[in-house]
């Protein structure tokens, strides 16, 4: 199963797709990350994540996409740009009708680390482990979006994964 | 002039189009909302939003957007998710080069009474004298929209509308 991680933003975007098979250890078969200009007009900056994500769905042809839940608890500016972002994110997914799951930041540190507390470093390294890279994916979007896709894969293992389907709005709930 | 307001929503959504000539009234040309399936799981709900304001857009034929700046002081759950369909709004707007003009609900309050703290009842009395409806303008969301339109043609006709136009996300900000 082709999993696609997606870290949401709006100058930089993460993507990473992984190869799942139950049983089998996970492959990275595509990571990087989308840029929008810096200095062009919000809107605008939304276009461009479209037409971008838009190719990256069609060179990827993912079965699954997996991306993080949005808290707002450091920049509320900033948020609501993400947000944004992600609204644009969840609009192409759509129109790919691929069935997006999504977990918060703590789940996929959990999950991948055993722990929800653990740092950047930490996760960047359980990432190349598992995914037998020769060194930590970069940009950090790009991990960010590879562990969201091997989260996604570890719960399908484990039978869990319907848990974290959108199922309707109502349960898109964010717990603060 | 043709300026179509926008209350970005997830469930509703309000538009209203008005003619905007210097000197002469306003007029309301079409108003309504669009709505999604409170059902849906989001991804579908963005995509349904996606398709009928794309419609709204080739209908109504604008040469301006007017929309409200986000504030999530209430319900940061509900702020998330009409974040993410503003997102949408911004992008459709954008396919359609389109450009879009935002204001904060108090600029549009103050715009329209002359004070920023009047209330739903008495916004929506100053939209139906503006535009010389028979009633107030239902449902709420497209008075909203309707109310975010006016605001901007004052501020044409002030020469001061230019200061809300988007820049660039920098430009964006939310004050809090």
């Amino acid at each position: 199963m082709r999993i696609l991680g997606i870290d949401p933003g709006i100058g930089i975007c993460g993507f990473g797709l992984i190869d799942f098979t139950s049983g089998a250890s996970m492959k990275a078969l595509d990571f990087g990350a989308v840029t929008t200009k810096v200095d062009a007009p919000l809107p605008s900056r939304l276009l461009e994540l479209y037409d971008s994500l838009s190719q990256v769905f069609s060179e990827t042809k993912p079965e699954v996409v997996a991306v993080e839940k949005l808290f707002f608890a450091k920049n509320i500016t900033t948020g609501i740009a993400v947000a944004e972002a992600r609204g644009v994110v969840l609009l192409v997914a759509e129109q790919n009708k691929v069935p997006v799951y999504e977990y918060t930041p703590n789940e996929i540190k959990k999950t991948l680390t055993g722990y929800g507390t653990a740092s950047k470093s930490q996760m960047q390294e359980m990432v190349k482990m598992e995914l037998s890279l020769e060194k930590k994916p970069k940009p950090d979007d790009a991990a960010d979006a590879l562990a969201a896709a091997i989260t996604c894969g570890f719960l399908y293992r484990n039978g869990k994964n319907d848990e974290y389907k959108f199922s309707n709005t109502k349960g898109d709930k964010i717990k603060l």
